[in-house]
This record gives C-alpha cells, sequence and structure tokens, in this order.
C-alpha cells in the first residue's frame, strides 16, 4: 500500500548485526515467559504508550499532517490491542495445549503419550506501514501479537514518520526492559538495506509487512529464496470491491453515495481496505451524485511524498484507458510540509465489461483517495466478474433493508463468490474501520496477503508467530511448566483419556 | 525422502487439464458440503478401502516389497485416518466459528456483528510419498485431511507403486462419487512433467508433497515464484538425532542399543522420522554393540532403483569423511524384483565435533538403513551441537528411568534446544512409529518441513487447507448455513455477547 522514500536514514550493518544478536540470544529467554508475566510486560508498553500520549501525538502530527483526534484515536487503538493481547495471554487458550494420556488400547496399536502446546518462532522482522503510524507501525498489531506469542521483536521503521518511529520504539524497550524482559527483545532499525540485510539473515525466524505489492513481493521473493525459507506475512494491495444491489440503489441511493465517497476519501484513501471500485446498477444517477459528494470533499495531505508521487502517476493511467470517463480528476494542492494535498478524484469505467477487459489497471489499487465506478445490467453475470478479480481483503454489498425474494436469490450466488475471493464480506457498512476482535479476518488471497490463512488484526493474529512442538512420553519434570501433570501454571487443557477417540481443541 | 525414478509414466498435458477444470469446478460444491454429509463420505472411503484391503496389499506387495503384515496394517492406518478426520468433521470445532455480536459499547467505538470461520483453500494438489504406499500415498493423511477441509484433491502418485496408486484412487474417486460428491472432487495423475504443469496452474490453490530434499525444494520454489504464490506443506529431510545420556548408557545400554538398531532399520531406514545420527558418552561400547545388532539384520529390499541408487552414492560420500571410520559397510544383495535389497551401514565419526565439521555430509540425511554413531564427553557443549543441527521432525532423548540431580540439571538446556531445533521430542522411546492423535506433530523447522507451523500426522493436519473468512453485518438469510443465528448444523460455535471481552476459542 505505501512506497517507500528514498531519503531513508540506513541503520549500520554492525548495528543491525547487533541487533540481531540481541533478538537471537533473547529468543529462548523471552520464549520462555510465562504467559502472565508476558501479558504484564505488554501492559507495561501499552501504560507507557498511553501516557506519552500527547507526545506521540505531537511527533505523528507534524510528520504525517493526520488530524490530532484520529491519532489519539490510533494509539488509543493500539493500546487496547496490546492489552488485548495481554488478555489473550492471560486466558491461556491460545497456546492450544492439548495432551494425550498414553492409551494401550489405542484404535492403531498403543499410543504413548504425547503433549501438544504452541511455541514461538524465534526473532521476528516486522515492517511497518506509513498509513497507521500507531496503530500498524512500532507498537502495532503485529509487534503486539509477535510479542505476545514470544518473539522478540525487531523493527524496521517506515520512513514516513522517523521521529513517531523512534519515540515509540524508545518507549517499548524501556517498558519492556523494566518489566524485566531480556535485552534485544525489541529494537528498531531504519533503511531499505538494513530491513533486506535482516531479512536475509538465518537468525529471524518470521517477518510480517505492510505495503505495496511491488516492494511486498520483493520481500516475499527474498524471505522464500533463503537457504533456510521463513514465513513471510505480507499484506499487500487490496481493491475492496462494493456492489449495489439495484433494490439498494432504489431504497437508499443517498445513503450509499455518502457512505462510499465517506469510505474511499476517509484519511486521504490510504487505507488498505479503501474500497477501490464501485458497481452500481446502470441508470441509477449515482456515479454523478458520488461525483459531487467527492468534490465536496476537502484536500487531504498525502502521507508522504514517494506515496503521492505513484498516486499521481496512477491518476493518469486510470484516465487513459479506453472507455474511461473522469468524473472528478483530483486536484493537487501546496502543503506547508512540502507534501502534497488532494482531492478526491473518480473515474467512470463504463459497463463492468470494459472493467474487466481492463482489469490490470482499473482493478489495481491505487493508493490515495480515488475509486472507479462501473455499471452493469441486471443480467450481467456478477459472480463471474468478481471470481476475475484478484484476491482482496474485503468485499462490500449493499443490499435492500430486507433483502428476500429476486433480491436474495441474485445475492446468493455473489456472497457466495465474495466470500472465496476475499478475507472479510461486509454488508451494508463500508469496509474501512476494522474492529480488533477475536471474530474479525483481515487477510484474503493473493495479493491482498501472501499467507491467506492468516489474520493481522484481531487476536488470531497470533498464530502467525507461533508453531506446535510435541513431547512424547517425557519424564514429568523435563516437561515445560504448561505441560507438567499438576498445570502449575493453571492453563487451559484439552486432556484425552485413554478410550476417548480424543479431542483436538 | 525419496528419489523419483525415470520410468514415470506422464498423464498427457490435456488430461491434467482436464482434471483441473473438473477440480475447480467442484470445488465450491465440495466446499459447502456441511461437515457431516462431508464425513459421510470419508466414512464412505474408508469403507471401501477397508473392503478391498486384500487386493491392496497384493498390489503393494508386488510393487515394493514391503511385508504383507506391515502393508495390511498400513491400509488399516489408512482406513483409521480417514475416519478420524470424519469423527472431526462430525465434532465440528475444527470449523472456529467465532460470533462476535454487535455491541455499541466496544473499547474502540461500536463493534459490527462478526462472525468467522474457515473455509477450505480450493484444489489441493497432493505429491504421494514412496514409503508409505497406502498412509502418505494416494488416499493417505493429505488426501484425508484436504478432502476433510472441502478441497478436491488432484494426487501426483508415486512411481513407486503405480498400479497400487491406480487401485487405490479408483476405491476413493468412487466411493466419493457414490456419496454424492461431484466429478472433480478426486482424480490422479502421473509423471513429473504433470506434477509441475499442476503445480503452476492457478487453479491449483495448495500444494503438499512429502519426498527429498532436493525435489521438495525444487516444487517448493515453483510455489513461492507462481504470480500467485500458494502455500507449500513440503515434508522434505530429517536426521531425527538421538542422544543417550551416560546415566541411560549405563542403566540400560544394551536395551538403547537394540531399539536403535530396530528403528532406524526398519522398512529398511526408510521412514522420514529414521534416526539418523546417535549420540552416546565416550567409551561405553555401544557402537561395537550397535554394529554387531545392525549386523544381524537380514537384508531388505529397497523402495525404488532410484531410492538405492542414491542411498549407494551416500553410503560412499559417509565413508570418505575425515576421521569416519565404517562399522559395519552395508553390503547390497539382488533380488528377484531387480532393486536392490541392503543390510544396515554403519558409522563411527568418532567425537561429536567431527560430526560438526563435517555436518554438511554427516547430518545430512540418508534415506535407508544407515546411521551415524558420534560420541561426547561429559562436558561437551551438547545443546550448542544440537542447535547447530538443521531443523528435524524429531529429537530423541534416552535418559536414566528416573532422571534427577545432575542428569536432569544437564537435560534441561538439552531438551529446550531440542524442542527449539524439532517438532518432537521423544524421551526413552524411537521416533519411528508416529500416533495419529490430536496432540501429534509431525513437522518441524526447515528442511524438516517448508511449513513450520504445521504438521502432516494427526487431525491438526486439517488446517493446512483451511482459511478464515469473517461476514460483517451479513442479513441472516445471506450467511452460510454454520453462521446462521439458528445454528441449524449444530456446531459448536464461541459467541462473544456484546460487554464480553471476547473469547476466542
Amino acid at each position: 500500500m505505501t512506497t517507500v522514500d528514498s531519503a531513508e536514514h540506513e541503520t549500520p550493518a554492525a548495528e543491525v548485526d547487533r541487533c540481531l544478536d540481541a533478538a537471537a540470544t533473547a529468543a529462548p529467554e523471552w520464549g520462555q515467559w510465562a504467559p502472565r508475566p508476558r501479558a504484564e510486560a505488554l501492559s507495561a508498553v501499552a501504560d507507557a504508550l498511553d501516557a506519552a500520549t500527547a507526545d506521540l501525538v505531537a511527533a505523528a502530527v507534524t510528520e504525517t499532517g493526520l488530524p490530532e483526534a484520529r491519532l489519539t484515536g490510533e494509539v488509543k487503538r493500539t493500546t487496547v490491542q496490546l492489552r488485548m493481547f495481554a488478555d489473550l495471554l492471560r486466558d491461556g487458550s491460545c497456546l492450544r495445549i492439548v495432551i494425550d494420556r498414553s492409551d494401550p488400547g489405542y484404535a492403531l496399536g498403543a499410543r504413548p503419550d504425547l503433549r501438544r502446546w504452541l511455541v514461538p518462532l524465534g526473532p521476528a522482522l516486522v515492517f511497518a506501514a506509513s498509513n497507521f503510524p500507531f496503530a500498524f507501525s512500532v507498537a502495532g498489531g503485529d509487534t503486539a501479537s509477535a510479542l505476545a506469542a514470544g518473539c522478540p521483536v525487531l523493527l524496521k521503521a517506515h520512513p514516513g514518520h522517523p521521529a513517531t518511529s523512534r519515540l515509540t520504539a524508545d518507549l517499548v524497550r524501556s517498558a519492556l526492559l523494566g518489566a524485566g524482559a531480556p535485552e534485544g527483545t525489541f529494537d528498531l532499525i531504519t533503511g531499505r538495506d538494513a530491513g533486506v540485510r535482516a531479512l536475509r539473515d538465518p537468525r529471524v525466524a518470521a517477518a510480517a509487512f505492510t505495503g505495496s505489492v511491488a516492494g511486498g513481493r520483493a520481500l516475499f521473493d527474498i524471505a522464500a529464496s533463503r537457504p533456510s525459507p521463513i514465513p513471510f506475512f505480507g499484506e499487500l494491495g487490496s481493491i475492496n470491491p462494493a456492489i449495489v444491489t439495484p433494490e439498494a440503489a432504489r431504497e437508499r441511493g443517498e445513503q450509499i453515495a455518502e457512505g462510499f465517497v465517506g469510505s474511499f476519501t476517509l484519511g486521504a484513501g490510504q487505507f488498505c481496505t479503501k474500497p477501490g471500485v464501485l458497481l452500481l446498477p446502470r441508470g441509477t444517477g449515482l456515479p454523478e451524485r458520488v461525483a459531487e459528494l467527492a468534490d465536496g470533499v476537502p484536500p487531504a495531505r498525502m502521507l508522504t511524498t514517494g506515496i503521492a508521487r505513484r498516486y499521481h502517476e496512477r491518476l493518469g493511467e486510470l484516465a487513459n484507458v479506453a472507455g474511461v470517463k473522469v468524473l472528478t480528476s483530483g486536484r493537487e494542492h501546496a502543503d506547508p510540509s512540502g507534501i502534497p494535498a488532494v482531492s478526491p478524484a473518480l473515474f467512470h469505467a463504463g459497463p463492468v465489461q470494459n472493467l474487466h477487459e481492463h482489469r490490470d489497471v482499473l482493478l489495481d489499487e491505487n493508493f490515495g483517495p480515488s475509486a472507479v465506478i462501473a455499471e452493469y445490467e441486471v443480467d450481467d453475470a456478477l459472480p463471474g466478474l468478481l471470481a476475475a478479480v484478484a484476491g482482496s481483503l474485503t468485499v462490500t454489498v449493499q443490499t435492500s433493508n430486507r433483502p428476500d425474494g429476486e433480491e436474495r436469490a441474485r445475492l446468493a450466488a455473489l456472497v457466495e463468490v465474495a466470500a472465496r475471493c476475499s478475507g472479510r464480506v461486509v454488508f451494508n457498512e463500508w469496509p474501512t474501520g476494522v474492529a480488533v476482535t477475536p471474530a474479525q479476518h483481515h487477510g484474503g488471497p493473493y495479493p491482498a496477503t501472501t499467507a491467506v490463512s492468516h489474520t493481522s488484526v484481531g487476536t488470531a493474529a497470533i498464530e502467525r508467530f507461533l508453531r506446535p512442538v510435541t513431547y512424547q512420553n517425557a519424564p514429568d519434570a523435563l516437561l515445560p511448566l504448561a505441560l507438567r501433570d499438576a498445570n502449575p501454571l493453571g492453563l487451559p487443557r484439552i486432556v484425552n483419556e485413554p478410550g476417548d477417540s480424543g479431542r483436538w481443541r
């Protein structure tokens, strides 16, 4: 979703090496902390950030130009997120402990005593995002979930907000050390070369990334081509199609137009869940209304010069596609920061068939406040069209208030395909604004992510940094405390007694 | 773990294409079967295989030369495995349904209604293994778990047992079709080129493989370099170190020598969990006793000519390492099948430091009945040595009957490192013989597997073929049955009511 600016300060190779060494040394110790003290350490980080909210927000306002209220809310989201992972650890079921007691009468012959739980992968390299200077940056969801899993984190800062990153990192580091975590549990590096160096290093066991398809794919390829490949949890690009039924357009067209404009221009369109394309039934007049509303949205500063430049180039590409009409051209305005501010841009691609024909340009994410509208006929095969769209984080469906009869019958196939090509299907709301809850899924087929089975938002994000280990026939005193007979840590465990066919979770 | 012979019949490209088309067409339908009918279909496959056990075993005896009793047991393991996945589906908790009801008072602002569950990835390509002609072949664990997840399976047969594969495939296909599964839910292809063609095809959504490091890495690289990369669950090579404490050697040296020889020569050493290296305290005399016992093991036919050839080459490499002494050379015998039979081979690498120095050869898996012994001094840093070994499926530790005092203190660090570099730590038993149970983990860091967070044995293997999808604010009638308010399928679900901080599983 972002492009990296060139002026990034590079952490020297020797310092990257020192950080990696410290992380590798910290990994066994931090990884063996019991869930509850680890939860306390995460809470201490949250407390430290909460206490410094004013300073953090001030730094981020200067660097990103985002509104103070939005940034204050984002610090809160970041600390709530850290506390949710702390609660997850206190609950302990995320360790998924399963004990099969030995069973001489097991179906396939005597079964030994087997005890399985999840352990941390080891040092995690996290590439921070541009667009959430707190919630997906230094102390964001990737860091929180990796630390909760027991992985030390080496954080590669985003060049869009270096001072905010450094300030946050200092708070995270001292809170962790203050809670007794070993040196090396958290460090910050900067610079593209430093990030690549760390990604290639055998001491790094996993990586997480939020950014552009081009940048993310290059890093994924590095992770996959290492002598020992590692998991790479990349969140790259997503077009997030939104589809409006004829019934919805008739019933609440104005509300939909307002909602769409609000969503695709939120944060200057620099959200990974921005709805980039809107499919409307033909002849509603809504495209013009959407354009009118978009014209009324004040210009907003882009996050970085690089993002603004790439956004501008993409506007030109979109406008040059055959059959595309520019509804609103998206003016650029000077900003005291030197980084351009932009007004929303809106394109009309004509019939959905044209969208499909030129999908390489029209259905490729444009990071910024632009969107493409296309119109369909009621007998167009929308599910087929949707299936041809590349993987997305979300698909949004706008229905009438009580979808039934013909509308519901048509929607059934569409919703099924929406679930096949995305990770979240949103009804009658908009995809921006991702709730941090247990049932959340923020992921999807490539290029939305490089790891389709995982989420980067919500408590399930911890799964990315864990792996199973089973102990067979172990003397009790040699087991980790969590797996001993007496269960001294009081963790939730599934225990399959002899004769049980076996429960799994 | 295997090498592919060259005489493999190639499924023509047009037929591979037809199979992929059928799988892609079947995927939405098979993927939407409710868990219980899907369980019935798996049980029907198990029934069909059970009923044909005699024919299946006869075919496999001819093709593999494995003993009839072993193969009969393996058919049973295969069908028990299918029925375990059927039971898992009947239980339904593997779908991990979590419902967060909308909550206007949620910590970060109003939370919408979110419902998360797991859905199948889509068509899975399964490369069968050489060494388990049933349990890890056509209807083996990969196939059973992918089908249970709701993924159609395209099975690339192993050339070591083509007739057995075809016979099994016909039974699987007709049992599935008989249970009402769509055409394309299961098909078989043969040949290396056919497998690679399928792996590159955009209709394939995931792949599983059991085989050699060289072959598996080549396929992993193809999967990772696709325009849309897919998950590749490869189980490649594993050295499976076994370590004997001085106390254990004193207390039950003879039993350990017998157990080790039994384990590394089982199935002519062609198990992925074969203990390939044994670390003994110096001066026990056990190396000679192990060699004596190994000499008494009758020759056994290798699985394929290719495997036998590679095994023979590797014996030469091992014998040529500086400081290595051949304790038993591993004679080759003619077999009526034309594929060589071999006696066990045993090497003494001297002190563990020599093992470490030449680890590229000595600690590289040799698929067949060979093993390497090394001796350590009590003050050698065994944990450090173990940490330098590449990722393994297992580490085995032989202790005294009641490890305490000094032995236990020394073991604590060793066991911790064992869990870091493997997926299963075995005590006072041997790693061959992998129980199929909920707490089992058959996986490990690269090169043991290419996906460290997953297992290929045990019910958790289903997780490889599932991904989450969340529905936000969906009208009840547009939700999958499993997620509707009335829970018409009666599935286990976690429901977080307003005010709940949120449970996750």
